[in-house]
């Protein structure tokens, strides 16, 4: 393993041997593991956008259900809208089905939902969004959601909510709902975007990827482009900073006592 | 005394009345009074170094005698040692006896103390001199021991951990020992390195300074290189990122049930 990172993506394909998708199936696995995210018998609702992020997810779920000794059970719920309904959805059906991965596609009316004189936003579209999922996950008897977000996302939203809103959170690796029967899951949590994408084009993934008309908007693009200069890329300084999230004391940050 | 302080010696004292110095003693009551750093009847202990941080500490902490309806009393204590002692000494003395202040100064024989092939560093310098203050402290009645770290201080401390240990700790504006009968408190926590050194101007203080000869280590000067990058010296954004750390739940970090 040591010997192998060695070697940059970019270096002689003959003298190497370790590929992307390997890289995001070891971190994914490591993360299940380490952070106790799946258990023997969960029944996992993939929540799939067609973008390249949840796709990846799936894949590499449906890859580890081989290696890991876990027996866990697969599906994939998309959300179609009003406003945004992946375009690459019957190559999307037929991928999830190679992977025997069973695809359901439900529709919410987004736009519609919202109130007179609002305008449509990534906050609201995400929690329509996940209160569709959950309520899903929860008439379909399934225990976790597992949801596409990686590294980067995560270091960005926790970023982006200090120096905004003055709070120390970020989205969990794992999350349980006190008021439902069901956990949400980030595999990808220790895989870089980077990492993602290169493995989107091995799997021959990206072509068939779709993305959200609205874009990332611009206070996360500031915060992205903030966060790349701070941390120069380094991939160790990004898992440190992951590390100290998922930290079990918080005794010396402000008060105590 | 009230009249001269509204003046800053820098800007057109016919059109500017806020002063730097009016900056950071209200800060630091803010500070004080919304983290209940001081009580009424506190025996505080100041820490001076004999550089600008801690004499504007003590400079603060004697103004707020008068203003705040807390009765407290000050003392400030100087740990000279083999490597470092403050060559303004003298200036200070009859500085804090201005102020009302009476000093103390002791001796710490720092370098010494290293084991054979040890070397000097910060991270042994600050724990040979604070257990010093502690035992200097709880010796002579004192139940609070007043740091003049400042804003920049506590995030840059907050940044470094983060990044270099993968750890959430950073400077507590107040910190109550289990151990022992003290608390740490830092009135400084909200205000900014540049309007201490503005306050310091204003006071006459920074004439009379004296700063370590080791200076900052290197680690520290990179990330506030990449923090000053980042925040983009922007005060709002620096006092959510404290105000973040003063959160009291910490559901959403990574991990949550």
């Amino acid at each position: 393993m040591e010997k192998r990172r060695r070697f940059p993506v970019m270096a002689n394909r003959f003298l190497r041997r370790a590929s992307a998708s390997e890289a995001v199936r070891k971190l994914s696995a490591r993360m299940i593991l380490e952070r106790g995210l799946i258990a023997d018998g969960d029944r996992i609702l993939i929540a799939v956008s067609g973008g390249k992020d949840s796709t990846v997810m799936a894949w590499t779920l449906a890859a580890l259900r081989r290696s890991l000794k876990l027996n866990y059970s697969l599906a994939a719920l998309h959300i179609s809208s009003d406003f945004c309904s992946c375009c690459k959805k019957p190559a999307l059906r037929l991928r999830l089905a190679a992977w025997d991965i069973p695809f359901t596609d439900i529709f919410v009316p987004i736009t519609e939902r919202l109130k007179p004189g609002e305008k449509m936003n990534c906050y609201w579209c995400s929690t329509q969004r996940r209160t569709e999922l959950l309520k899903y996950a929860v008439e379909n008897g399934f225990n976790k959601i597992a949801l596409g977000h990686h590294l980067d996302d995560i270091i960005e939203t926790f970023f982006m909510n200090m120096t905004a809103k003055g709070e120390l959170s970020a989205m969990p690796v794992l999350l349980k709902y006190r008021k439902y029967p069901v956990s949400l899951i980030r595999p990808l949590g220790y895989v870089e975007e980077r990492q993602i994408i290169a493995c989107a084009a091995e799997q021959d993934i990206l072509r068939a990827a779709c993305t959200c008309p609205y874009g990332a908007n611009s206070r996360r693009l500031e915060i992205r482009k903030r966060l790349a200069e701070f941390t120069g890329g380094d991939r160790a300084v990004k898992r440190r900073i992951l590390k100290s999230l998922c930290g079990k004391t918080f005794d010396f940050l402000a008060e105590n006592g």
